[in-house]
């Protein structure tokens, strides 16, 4: 039985997590949750499972759920419960699932606890790679990816000898405007651009979906995550988004991970790692698709998925300038500040701007991120 | 270096085995070859590979051979020079590609030297798979698979636990006819039989796949090979045959090995397994590619595949009649004799009136394989 503690757990990953814990009771005890500030969602899922604490992220939001929840589980609240939640429940298993760059501190304090971290958050290794997979390592402490893209890796890395790996190709769905040309971007809706074509999930990640930044960060993390250089990760354009990313190793044997557009796959393949378990998602049936599909990446369409891949080689600091100003920007477009255009924008001047710093450590990052978030909120 | 002895030298497997190891001439030492009656080729492979041991099928062809090899090369013809060549070279590995029935016995000589076996002689698995298996676990011999479905699935399971296997499917082309009905396949000719959309390869096995016995011959051998269920074996129309195969594991997340169809990939990966070794063939490219396509078997369409799966289940002698009432069919066929659709009439009636021994040893199989020949000769 694994003790699990999620970060995150009333998003969209913490919630799927909730499921695949749900539906295999017998190999799971959850042991903490934290959430924002959805205060009735995190006590259904503490009455449900029922774990030792939990954390919300103000002062009066755990001061809501307190009078709710049932005796004797411990409310805590902000940076403090949250590492609280990472690092003092005695878990062997913490997924961190929060989203933006609030993540890696809690993650670094599970590292140090000696947990296995089932990583959805992708802020982590973008912004610090250097540090977490170092950290890790020496730890020896397993970082086992959520993300169904790397999850595909991941497994179809399975038994086989890293320095036989050719080449990593990321699949992308296109996102919600892939049939769109440039000219047809300049006047979206923040609506159309929440409309998925395959994956339900949450508002920041289908925008990062649909300008490709998604895809960026991906490339970023596959590069810590599997120790690849940037020249080896490719990215294909695959609508169905039934291949979920492949491996090219030096004979030229690809292997490839498939299966239905369903987080609970991945998420359970970190959970029960190395072993697989039974899920009550639906088999592939390749005969009812009939066709897949792919399309070289167009990088001038996409401009946000090659300013990742400039931000990568920079190295040090500029991937998380990188993704500090994504951040900044989509919560701007998604306010009706800036166009859906602008954001390209945004991430390019702010990137543009910026001194690389070579090895940060987590106070450099923070510092970096900070300006960053001040630089993309006024250009 | 691994010590290599090849069983049909001369065919498409033998030659691409030998080009395989002209790439990586370090990795490989060429100890013995034995063809048929290809005196000419085998003695350029002779020249160029210097084996110890060379073998013909005949007398005739040997000492016609003798006279062109190199000094120092020992010639031998027939059934016992095979089993030399098998087992008499001191090689750690014997590629067993000899066409049709004849190969189990060399193959079972094979394990009982030690060596590991390059698999590719389908006859071996499907009549004789219960001997086969046992003798290579308790000799501790690896038997690697060359075809290319075989490799796809092995490949597959690298790292993964067998009993997290829930299906394997094993992709088909369709053949030279896969875009002709039933009704369109009662006037063709073996010419146009004989021309395979993907795969360039010997006569007999061209036919086999146009009438979906190779395929049948495929299902019976992974049925030994990954010890699966007939249940848990399907098969899927995939045109382009670039994924090659692909499991299904419990968690419902399927891996697959995807390439283009050049037989040097799975050669060379049972020759070099566990490691991989670069090779001279294409990268795959599937943005070039563009779309793959999906259909579901049709075994009415099919009829020898339904049969394949209906010899496997009755088990014991029935895949030897099975296989060969279909290789005396096939040459009838190429010589004209019978037509296209003999060849499934012809081996449902032998299958019909064949009642199976249930564990046959292999003089029971050369009986049964015996019986089964006069009787496809005859109807």
């Amino acid at each position: 039985m694994k003790n699990i503690a999620i970060l995150g757990s009333t998003g969209s990953i913490g919630t799927q997590t909730l499921d695949v814990i749900a539906n295999d009771p017998e190999q799971y005890r959850v042991t903490g949750l934290a959430a924002g500030t959805n205060v009735d969602l995190l006590v259904r899922q503490a009455q449900i499972f029922r774990p030792a604490k939990v954390c919300l992220a103000t002062k009066a939001a755990a001061d809501q759920a307190a009078v709710l929840l049932p005796p004797g589980i411990e409310v805590l609240h902000g940076c403090e419960g949250l590492d609280e939640i990472a690092a003092g429940t005695g878990s062997d298993y913490v997924v961190t699932a929060l989203v933006g760059s609030q993540g890696i501190r809690s993650t670094m304090a599970a590292i140090e606890a000696g947990a296995s971290i089932g990583l959805a958050n992708k802020e982590t290794l973008v912004t610090a790679g250097h540090l977490v997979m170092r950290r890790a390592a020496e730890k020896g402490v397993a970082i086992l990816p959520v993300d169904s893209e790397h999850s595909a890796i991941f497994q179809c890395l399975n038994g086989e000898s890293r320095r036989t790996v050719r080449k990593i190709t990321l699949t992308a769905s296109g996102g919600s405007f892939r049939d769109k040309t440039r000219a047809e971007l300049e006047g979206v809706t923040v609506e159309q651009a929440l409309n998925h074509p395959n994956w339900a999930m949450g508002a920041k990640i289908t925008i990062d979906s649909a300008t490709m930044v998604n895809k960026g960060l991906e490339v970023i993390e596959a590069h810590w995550l599997f120790n690849a250089a940037y020249d080896q990760i490719d990215v294909l354009l695959h609508p169905e988004s039934i291949i979920h990313s492949y491996v090219e190793f030096v004979d030229h044997s690809v292997i490839a991970q498939l299966g239905w557009p369903d987080m609970r796959i991945p998420i359970q393949y970190a959970l029960s790692y190395p072993d697989r378990r039974p899920t009550p998602t639906a088999p592939l049936d390749l005969a009812k698709l009939g066709k897949l599909h792919f399309r070289e990446m167009d990088y001038a369409r996409y401009p946000c998925l090659r300013l990742a891949y400039e931000a990568g080689r920079a190295g040090g600091s500029a991937p998380a300038v990188y993704n500090a100003a994504n951040e900044v920007a989509v919560a701007r477009f998604l306010k009706g500040e800036i166009a859906f255009l602008d954001i390209e924008r945004v991430i390019a001047t702010v990137l543009d701007a910026h001194a690389v710093c070579e090895l940060p450590d987590l106070a450099a990052i923070a510092e970096v991120d900070e300006r960053a978030r001040l630089e993309a909120s006024a250009v």
